[in-house]
């Protein structure tokens, strides 16, 4: 490709796909992918810019000259142009958007800049299509007309009253079969969901999927159409979540896949292996602590796996239960104090019948002392009673602090689970058995 | 609610959303939800039965007589009615079809049953509105007004010559902005994406989310255009998809929620908190094995946590990372040996690392000799190069039997890695001390 055949690439390229261009352009170096965006036509390269990794948008943006930049900015819709925006520094934002020619879209994307990242502000984009409670349809087909260039899909047209108060949508479908003098409101339907500019995209997500909706509306405080929400950003969202809980839970670092380098996958994966190791040697310590014990009583050292791998199940099991209800944001559903009533009675079963499976084992199958399978058991119980608790709670603090819950499932508390495991296990092996 | 208030129930609830009178139902129990559909209008009736949640539908289904039934189906497009249908056994499924009122649907429908679920077949949807080559914008709008009442959303105009193979589409607006006489193969894009009928539903969400699609046209091995999916169907796969691997990894079989019974969150987790005793009873075994070791070196005691946990963290990370490649289907981009060679690199790394910062602190921090900081150091390198590879292949082996390749990081497998764990650590430390 990079023979400098200007015509060659434009051929090749602009038949295709544009989401498979930039796949093909993410392989490449920096530099062929800004020599092949300056052959693209505009509106092209503008597609294909949106398309490319995070990665390649960065160092892209970092090198290309502001006017250029303001051209396929230019292409865009708003919400698309703020996502390449939010890659640059705030000085040279500002630049780019002078830069622009329509005058209108810069304003559109300085309201949007304003917004915090992860709101429905951030997410929307000013492109959509409204008409006013008292038009005919004619005079909405002249408005669709008019933004046609603008609007990429439009799905609903939004109705609003001389205030640009939101009121509800019509179908494009009903738009078609109307007849011309046929007023707005007459057929649109008042039955509309929006939402505010302040709600989280993951809330969003939740709404859109439950509700089978492909876009959705913003308003403001006063009720006033600010933007449009489509679902194919919310795909993006979804997506990114699920990422981020999966890198929570596993603690691998940064945004790594197996394609990288050696080095940049090992040092994604060191930092929480070092605190799993820093875990490992504080539990040395507290094994060291009961050294004398455990030279009489040897048989406590065999079930240490069983302790900490049971308390560490546990807790996987209970913090991700609870991550999916803060998800669905259900949590508060019931009351405080029955949910942990109910944490604390399933708890206590599986406790029982896990300790007793152990007592059962311990003694009549290992032919352990009695005594010695009490012990086991008992701390296996508390163990299980212990990890529920943590894993329960460790979630919701983690969410109240605005931190992801599903950390609650990563290798942090995963190891603090362990250490609690093991002191208990061996203050329990310490009354018990008088050592 | 259930004061037999007929116009009661129906002026409260026929206002509401659909998703939101299903989540309030949801919470009644059979024979109430039963009684208020019963009530309702069928055409409201059938969207909220299809809104309900699985185990609710699946309850009714059961109780209703067929003609009863195939009425609410009579309303809903074909994807839902399958959906509906097969929770029944196959000889009821041809029940109710045999009492449907409008024969086409029924064809559609028994079509429909035909594919496997998961398929793009069983996904999709008979109702679109496809417009012939040759037709002009003022037919394509009659062939809309005929269909408008069956296909709820439209999205796109698929557009098909004489034998019914799919050529392109057409945007709806489009359809409005154009002349009454304009030809559909005049403004008809060719640039169509279409998926067949036995393609994956995780492959088709990948498709729609990275091409922006709301909707995607089905076509069978002979180019013919048989149906289309929605986005909303493909946001439920995401979804469920996201669900099942969470549930995979932390091993709670059921579909369970927080809000359900005490005694089925017991049974769901427990069976995977057994298979954690049982390794963990092995485990117990294993260093029995070493007792006489053990008693003379108690130190070895002190690390079998580190040990374990370190397995642990490693080979989730690993699988993870597999997991991740395996969903984006990118894993064979790389030859198995290079890839293989790579986890191997990334895991000595790692693992030298990590041994040296557990010498480093056992031999200088806590005072042990050199002797057995060696031991401890080189049998946690050792555990972490076995866990890479075993993160590494085990999800590979279980996507290649169909399983879903999520389990590997799992309790199952997780178990197993901390077994082979302890018996590499004692193996090295018997071999190194010389016990």
């Amino acid at each position: 490709i990079e023979e400098e055949n200007i015509s060659g690439i434009r051929e090749s390229l602009e038949g295709t796909n544009e989401a498979d261009v930039a796949s093909l352009l993410d392989e490449l170096e920096m530099e062929e992918v800004l020599y092949v965006l300056r052959v693209l036509e505009h509106e092209f390269a503008a597609d294909v810019l949106i398309e490319l990794d995070e990665e390649s948008q960065f160092k892209l943006v970092q090198e290309m000259e502001s006017e250029e930049l303001a051209l396929l900015l230019d292409s865009m819709e708003s919400d698309d142009a703020v996502d390449i925006l939010h890659q640059l520094v705030v000085k040279d934002r500002e630049d780019v958007i002078s830069h622009l020619q329509e005058k209108e879209k810069a304003g559109h994307i300085m309201e949007l800049l304003r917004y915090e990242e992860g709101s429905a502000g951030a997410l929307m984009a000013k492109e959509f299509i409204k008409a006013n409670l008292n038009w005919t349809v004619v005079q909405t087909i002249d408005e669709i007309r008019r933004q046609a260039e603008n609007v990429e899909k439009i799905y609903s047209i939004y109705v609003v009253d001389n205030k640009e108060s939101l009121l509800g949508r019509v179908a494009l479908k009903k738009i078609i079969l109307g007849s011309a003098n046929t007023k707005i409101k007459d057929i649109f339907e008042e039955d509309i969901i929006s939402v505010p500019t302040y709600m989280d995209e993951e809330e969003i997500a939740e709404i859109m999927r439950k509700y089978d909706l492909e876009a959705l509306p913003v308003v403001n405080a006063k009720n006033k159409l600010v933007g449009r929400i489509t679902v194919d950003d919310v795909l993006d969202v979804i997506r990114e979540q699920a990422e981020e809980d999966m890198q929570a839970m596993t603690g691998i670092s940064d945004d790594v896949e197996e394609s990288d380098s050696v080095f940049r996958l090992s040092k994604a994966r060191l930092p929480w292996l070092l605190i799993g190791i820093f875990g490992g040697l504080m539990g040395a310590r507290i094994i060291g602590v009961f050294n004398d014990g455990l030279s009489k009583y040897i048989q406590l050292a065999s079930f240490i796996p069983l302790i900490t791998a049971t308390g560490g199940n546990v807790g996987i099991q209970s913090s991700s239960l609870v991550v999916q209800s803060l998800a669905a944001k259900s949590v508060f559903a019931e009351s405080i104090g029955k949910r942990f009533a109910k944490v604390l009675l399933v708890a206590m079963l599986n406790g029982i019948v896990l300790g007793a499976v152990v007592f059962g084992t311990v003694v009549f199958v290992y032919g352990n002392e009695v005594k010695f399978g009490i012990v086991v058991g008992f701390a296996l119980f508390s163990v299980v009673l212990l990890a529920s608790f943590m894993g329960t709670v460790t979630p919701i603090v983690l969410d109240k602090f605005g931190i992801n819950p599903a950390m609650a499932s990563g290798p942090f508390i995963t190891t603090a689970n362990d250490l609690l495991g093991l002191a208990v296990y061996f203050l329990v092996a310490m009354m018990l058995l008088n050592l």
